[in-house]
């Protein structure tokens, strides 16, 4: 009986004893990081300095040399850069649309929509169909034959996260070209992915179909979107006139960016923390993804800056080839050395430098109920909403080493106003809430490092 | 028996069709406000057309006449205006501070603060003295005469809470002259309440006392506060002219202005839901508190808008003369009809239109329990933290009245960049973010309208 008591009490004595440890530290994490906002000063270098980063440009280039610099400026005890293949995709410099209405021209605010191919010297023209969703180009069947497909189904505004509206809308951007050359239409029009009523196209990746011929496609305006729709609307007749000089190239060496504090007890048990490195070539990818990839970053060098030694690996990775590939994250996922290391959890930052609210989690029930006990530390930076599903496209590919797949979920008002858009720069992004996030993800990566999953 | 079970089961069906009444409400009112956003139309009319409105300005004027338009269109069932004596304090046209250091130059940003004297027409000039508390001015005795008093404690960056912040700063600008006077300095800088490092200098309420002699008091941009700072370190002697032309009026007549929903049941129970309608004269009052004055009418028109009635009054009243001497709200509660009236809950918005967590709360424990059981109502918005302690300097006034005092909760990261400054502008807004916050404002007051508390 004695000795029970005796090891009950050393079981509760230890177990305070790391709960203080750990609310410790959260709160050095928090004060580090809200005196030096430092995640604010990497993401403007990478976002001034740098700038647009799409995969196979020379500023993704530039930005592995950044990327590599800062890792090792922030303490990493290593750094190394992992070799991977990944397409390119140029836009080129032509990308006007013109609607024709009787004797009216109109320009169209558009741009290319990113793997989308080109169009001849002179453009396509067809005359313009309004539709807002597959079913509608299905019964379009023949009429569709040599025209224009413009997708408008908008955002649904009553979507408080904004994410779902986008997931609501998108499959027009990726797919619509493809359903659309399925019912013989020569090009695509697709609203701009966006609650944001403005004169900005959004850009973002869009796929064909090896059996279905290529037919050009692009975002356009939501203003412009509205005035085409009105169009639409009071003619019979609106045809546009689309040229594009969007073209793809052989794939070209490129590399993913990875650094780590190697653990001092477990070096083999691995906290992966990651966020992507290239951007679309509109705007300089401020909040998608430059947000996730200074926050990742962050999270070495403030557990480095307030001294202290994680029991397991905190490994952080700026994945290549996000946006039109995922080939970074995949030749990630197929490294040898996966064999001989096992990832235990893995946090993505990708949805925007905003408030953090708290993590998705994707993992088993007795993981996740660990995940959630850590909430009264995030809490101090008001992260502590623990929720059922969630990751990150990154470490997705990661899924069946039985990790946790953990995504950081900032709020997700503004997100979309900026996303894949001209908008995406350093003026959008706020130091104290990029930096919260930052904190929020180095207490969680902290406390798994210590206490294991 | 069976009666009993009768009667539990009718009391079962009444609380489960109330409650699911309530949940149909708030997603009623989310869809309609989220989907027509006008709360920010409001606010862009109310900063752009009308513009700056301190106490007994023509500004202030011209908001009593949109207030009383705007309560009308959004369904009041009554409007009016309820007359007050205002302060009128003027800033003027000269606002100058130079710092002088050997033979060098530097023109300072500053701005007078509200409520300050003026300065002779040559300004006042001393030496500079920099202290970062009161402890520090008692301190100086003597050494203290004829100069002037530079209060440069900074926010403590470490405060999630921008708020928290602020309350450790601010008794530098409200009570720093008074102080500083007490010791012979002739004269007061403040360091701007905020976290942001810019050239914007920050205004705000400074007081006098009696028995103490007045002098001029400003406030000075973080950038330039940093720059004297460092001046100070490097310099034996750095004295300062400062220039005002700040100067108190007679008071003048206002109104505070009030729109209702009148209670079909109950019209005399009243919840009062508002914010301040005079604002600072440097910016355009957008988050403080356009944005509180906007969301308060968008209280009345959501409810209006989705056709239903409250069992209880819901009244809306836009405060005059927050910022300069709640004299608005000590009418309001003066008011001969409190008498006959009960006010059961007072709701405020008065920090920033941001992103809403939820609301704080200052009542007794059983009706704190009350509101905090419609959380989960508030979940649908995000806005369901329901703290102990909060309200508003407006409803304040309210207290003895009995009424749960009740202050709206929105993200305090941005707010202290713009207060007080010619930053608090529109663009500074964002149209979803403010209106979560007046549809958490709708929903709470609706439900203690149905409910009572």
């Amino acid at each position: 009986m004695r000795t029970t008591i005796f090891y009950i009490t050393i079981f509760i004595c230890s177990f305070v004893s790391a709960q203080v440890l750990h609310s410790d530290i959260a709160v050095q994490l928090k004060d580090k990081g809200l005196d030096e906002l430092a995640a604010y000063d990497m993401l403007k270098v990478l976002t001034t300095t740098v700038g647009q980063r799409l995969s196979g440009s020379d500023g993704y280039e530039k930005a592995v040399v950044w990327g590599k610099s800062e890792l090792e400026k922030a303490g990493a005890d290593s750094v190394w850069l992992e070799p991977v293949m990944v397409p390119k995709w140029v836009r080129g410099n032509i990308e006007n649309a013109t609607a024709t209405s009787g004797n009216k021209k109109y320009e169209l605010t558009i741009c290319a929509l990113g793997g989308s191919i080109g169009t001849p010297k002179n453009g396509v023209t067809g005359k313009v169909i309004e539709v807002h969703s597959f079913e509608e180009v299905k019964t379009l069947g023949v009429k569709a034959k040599g025209k224009i497909i413009f997708y408008n189904r908008p955002f649904d505004k009553t979507k408080v996260n904004t994410g779902e509206a986008y997931g609501g809308a998108v499959n027009q951007r990726s797919n619509g070209a493809i359903e659309a050359s399925k019912v013989g239409a020569v090009g695509v029009l697709v609203r701009s992915m966006t609650n944001a009523i403005d004169d900005e196209p959004h850009t973002g990746a869009m796929r064909y179909a090896d059996s279905i011929p290529k037919i050009p496609a692009a975002a356009i305006s939501t203003i412009d979107a509205n005035l085409l729709s009105d169009l639409l609307k009071k003619e019979k007749s609106v045809s546009v006139t689309l040229q594009l000089s969007a073209k793809t190239f052989a794939d070209v060496p490129s590399f993913n960016v990875i650094g780590e504090l190697r653990g001092t007890e477990f070096p083999k048990e691995v906290i992966l923390v990651g966020g992507h490195l290239d951007s679309w070539d509109k705007g300089t990818g401020a909040h998608d993804d430059g947000s996730g990839v200074a926050q990742s970053i962050e999270v070495i060098r403030l557990i480095k800056a307030i001294n202290v030694k994680p029991k397991r690996t905190i490994r952080v990775v700026l994945f290549a080839n996000e946006e039109n590939g995922l080939r970074g994250a995949r030749a990630y996922a197929a490294r040898e050395n996966n064999k001989i290391e096992k990832h235990i959890a893995a946090i993505e930052s990708d949805a925007g430098g905003f408030l953090p609210h708290g993590f998705g989690v994707s993992t088993d029930s007795i993981k996740f109920e660990k995940i959630k006990s850590y909430a009264s530390l995030l809490e101090i930076v008001g992260a502590e909403k623990i929720r059922q599903g969630g990751g990150g496209a990154d470490i997705g590919t990661l899924q069946a080493s039985g990790a946790a797949m953990i995504g950081l979920n900032p709020d997700s008002q503004r997100y979309f106003d900026y996303h894949h858009s001209n908008h995406d720069t350093i003026d959008k992004v706020h130091p104290r809430e990029l930096e919260l996030g930052a904190i929020s993800m180095s207490i969680l990566a902290w406390v798994i490092a210590q206490d294991g999953l």
